[in-house]
């Protein structure tokens, strides 16, 4: 395949599984209808991008000038709220696509910042901003603290991802099997990080602490 | 009048209405001080335009361009300031006003994307961006969960009366009273779907859950 | 030194100011690993002007096209999280922290609006929206109700340094000492405000209420 095209088919990948997490995650909430599902499922599918393209000045966002991003984050939103029993009591499914989600859109991130300009170590940034934000923003409307904070390796594999992507770029070695690779990498590792529950170091905390406590995920 | 003063006077309509609603509810919240208020009836208020406006690329947003809009939010947020006890103790006036704003900016929105050169979906989309974006800032601000995902018919609405809107301009079918009507359609619906508790199908509520609930609005 | 070295040495402070402010707010909340410090110090330092840039239309934002941004908000953030026992138990090192990046946002924010031709009144308000801009994604990620809803004042001091910087431009008064001048202000302002506990005039709290209460920090 043309790398346009690998770079597409990725990307909608990515969007639809976002899709699907983020239409499971706000039907485990309650009293939200279709159009919330539908409405969330969106956000996340196509926040991060959106982000990723006002940040670049590669506006209307392509989710806006290319149909197809939202009828893929439609569809995805629309067979989780109909499939929703069978797949949201397996939370290990929330979290593959969320994985899934992230690895792709690290990779397609960075390598549209690189194709907008930016210096490597911009574009491994704007990669992990595009791979976290819709994540991001679902965990805001839902009122959660975002797995950024406080999910061990969440960031980290977007990063890392990102940098495989941009120094293989910068080598001069790019195409589809590398876009892949890297996408690969990142989803590993925050697999390994999800089921070893890897974390990060965590500070010692401080002794008086009258700000409340940011619960974790469960 | 001609069409853009028509626009603008329907866009200055929605600032106010929303800017009433945004300062009303601040001061439904505890320790929200004059400028709280203030801040948080301008959010409301054109927060909507200025991602739809950063989502076009016409920035610096108008509101930002012409002064107008935050005049308008400003006066609006001041009177309900001192207005606010004989207002605020009425639910439904707090209701109406965002109905208003919402049907308001559905029309400018979809009828500025146009202009923008957007395709017929992807303006009613940025329509119902353009509606919705202020009240969601504001409840992510105060914490609450946002009207567009637990709110019954928030989103239709606004989804139909942008798409009345382009769907006439598509038939060169222009100006004020259509925009005007479009909007009243839409405010008809979400009262309807307000005074008859209208929601869209919800899903099934998967067995397990062990994420907390996402309360309503009361 | 020159009046752009100046703004940049300005900029600079602010960012490590909420960088450093940014972690230590994190570490207060529990399970808040290495990366979700290095994310909220990132997100507090740089928001604020990203927000600003991307409304200017000036993207991609100085923080990613200008690597020293990055760098002292890493910098800042890795400080307080090796430093952070000594630091974090005092409250008044945050306050001092916020103060600062506040003070130096605001100048800095109206000044990047004045060269990019907005009006006076626009600039005043594109920095205070600078000032508050971090700190306000800050408490959304933790949260926590932004400081700009209920402390006091906050939002005033910023306007008022933006506002003393811009009168000063329009007089043809230019250069260093202006902007730090301004900046000191809205400093001692602030300061002024967290120590006698000043606010400006609430609402009556209307009878009935059954929204949720904001609590305040603490």
């Amino acid at each position: 395949m043309r790398p346009d095209v690998v770079l597409l088919v990725l990307d909608l990948a990515g969007t639809f599984a976002f899709a699907l997490n983020g239409a499971l995650t706000a039907m485990r909430a309650a009293r939200i209808d279709i159009v919330g599902v539908l409405t969330l499922a969106s956000i996340t599918a196509i926040g991060g991008g959106i982000l990723r393209d006002v940040i670049l000045g590669a506006v209307p966002p392509a989710t806006f000038s290319d149909w197809r991003y939202l009828a893929v984050a439609a569809t995805g939103g629309l067979l989780a709220f109909f499939l929703g029993r069978l797949l949201a009591s397996a939370a290990p499914v929330i979290e593959l696509l969320d994985a899934a989600g992230l690895s792709l859109f690290a990779v397609t991130g960075a390598l549209k910042a690189l194709e907008h300009g930016l210096g490597p170590g911009q574009a491994i940034i704007l990669g992990a901003v595009t791979a976290v934000g819709g994540g991001t923003l679902r965990d805001v409307l839902l009122r959660r603290v975002p797995d950024v904070l406080h999910s061990g390796l969440y960031a980290v594999p977007a990063l890392l991802g990102a940098a495989v992507l941009v120094l293989a770029h910068e080598l001069d070695v790019r195409g589809g099997p590398v876009a892949v690779g890297a996408a690969a990498l990142c989803f590993a590792i925050r697999l390994l990080a999800l089921r070893y529950r890897l974390n990060a170091p965590s500070p010692r905390r401080p002794g008086h602490d009258n700000t409340p406590d940011v619960p974790g995920p469960g």
